[in-house]
């Protein structure tokens, strides 16, 4: 129930901003036609003028791209297309069917030591009310006012994610979350992800404070700990490229987009 | 002049088959309007009907699908599409800058021992003449026709490719090419590679006749060995992830498009 009403929350949000926004800039078009000439490479049929930001978001996807600090600012409109229409749904739907097709086919020991790792932002929970209002990556990450929305609790469930995450818990492998996130935003952090519907993950692997490294270091640091306790990590998902590099990565690692941020 | 000249047939070969082919096609939809309709999701603009072909070219390239034959027949004229238009063209060129950008960065030693690893079919030269005659990748890979082509030396140059071959040497960074292609293919090998303006290569590193293993372990065994030999492998550019994954990989590894097959 917690998850279809989320769902719905999610698709009411994409429809206000989509229906607001978007109208607002097609009337504009109208008014100044060559102005729908000039967003024509934004949308993938040319690449003359202005970024290919098709092409950027596919070469930050393959990990071509690396320790960026904002996409291109000629992109906005182009990832607010991508992120709220239904591109974005559908790309990640595909991962996630990978990922299930993956997960069904294990052989489990049948003693409850398999377990997948998750993600949270951008991965089980979006943040994309907070990058709509942000220029969907084109600024610079503002610590401050993230925190502050994250504080808020009020982060929306990937339903194709929980699609998976239910999905392995009725398989008998066990969820375990495993996030940049630092500990003081335990509790919230657990709230939000009730209130969107997940429930049933085995454990809530939060940063500790004044943690010095890199997420890759922290990540990977943490998977060997979940190792060494007798755990077998069969899968691990991520949308950053440092959530599921290094070793060990489990036993295959799956990619969701996220063209908003990078986290090397 | 060779890399001219080359360039020049490859932008007749796509004009001609996208002349051809999809004019026959655009009459062919004018004729039974369903079928507009119909190829919506493989264009990118729907998900309710088919198989979403872009989302399944991101799932590929971000090593999400792993171990795929045969790409969705329905795919092929949006394969088509994206490989004979300037889609392909223009993702493969945004790599291609981001290496040049990283490897102008470079602070290099001064003596001679950086290299750079290119793998050769879909990196260095394309196959596209042969796969846009066998369906784009939705036909079961066939090793007598594809030999008998690469027997022709005909392959065409990847424009892209060879303005990264050709910034690294003028940089002081040694070319290796390092591909799946077996030894008794070295001959047509390197006349290809030269018809289509290639030159100043370090090594051509073909692999033994009868190499029992995965291409992974191959490429990465040859990888130890120019490292063991006192080189510094600054970069890897390939167009299968087994051609840039496995220890060591290279200072930075590069990832170009190739929806067409998977090699494991």
């Amino acid at each position: 129930m917690a998850a279809a009403a989320a769902t719905g929350r999610l698709v009411l949000f994409v429809a206000l901003v989509a229906g607001s926004a978007w109208a607002a800039q097609k009337e504009e078009h109208v008014a100044t036609a060559p102005a729908i000439h000039a967003l024509r490479p934004l949308l993938g049929s040319g690449s003359d003028l202005g970024v290919p930001c098709d092409s950027w978001r596919l070469a930050v996807e393959a990990n071509n791209k690396r320790n960026w600090k904002t996409l291109p600012a000629s992109c906005e409109d182009y990832l607010g297309h991508y992120m709220l229409g239904e591109h974005y749904r559908r790309d990640s739907a595909v991962v996630v069917d990978e990922a299930i097709t993956y997960a069904e086919g294990l052989e489990l020991a049948g003693n409850g030591t398999e377990v997948w790792v998750f993600d949270i932002d951008e991965t089980s929970l979006s943040n994309l009310p907070y990058y709509a209002k942000h220029g969907f990556g084109t600024k610079l990450y503002n610590a401050t006012s993230f925190n502050e929305y994250v504080l808020e609790g009020s982060a929306l469930v990937l339903p194709e994610t929980q699609r998976l995450f239910n999905k392995l818990i009725s398989l008998g492998i066990k969820p375990v979350f495993l996030t940049g996130r630092t500990e003081d935003k335990r509790a919230i952090t657990v709230a939000n992800l009730c209130h969107q519907g997940y429930s049933g993950w085995m454990e809530l692997l939060l940063k500790p404070i004044g943690f010095k490294s890199t997420a890759i270091v922290y990540k990977s640091g943490e998977r060997q700990k979940l190792q060494d306790g007798g755990y077998i990590i069969v899968g691990n998902i991520g949308d950053q490229w440092s959530d599921i590099l290094g070793v060990p990565e489990g036993g295959r690692t799956f990619k969701l987009p996220d063209p908003l941020y990078y986290i090397g």
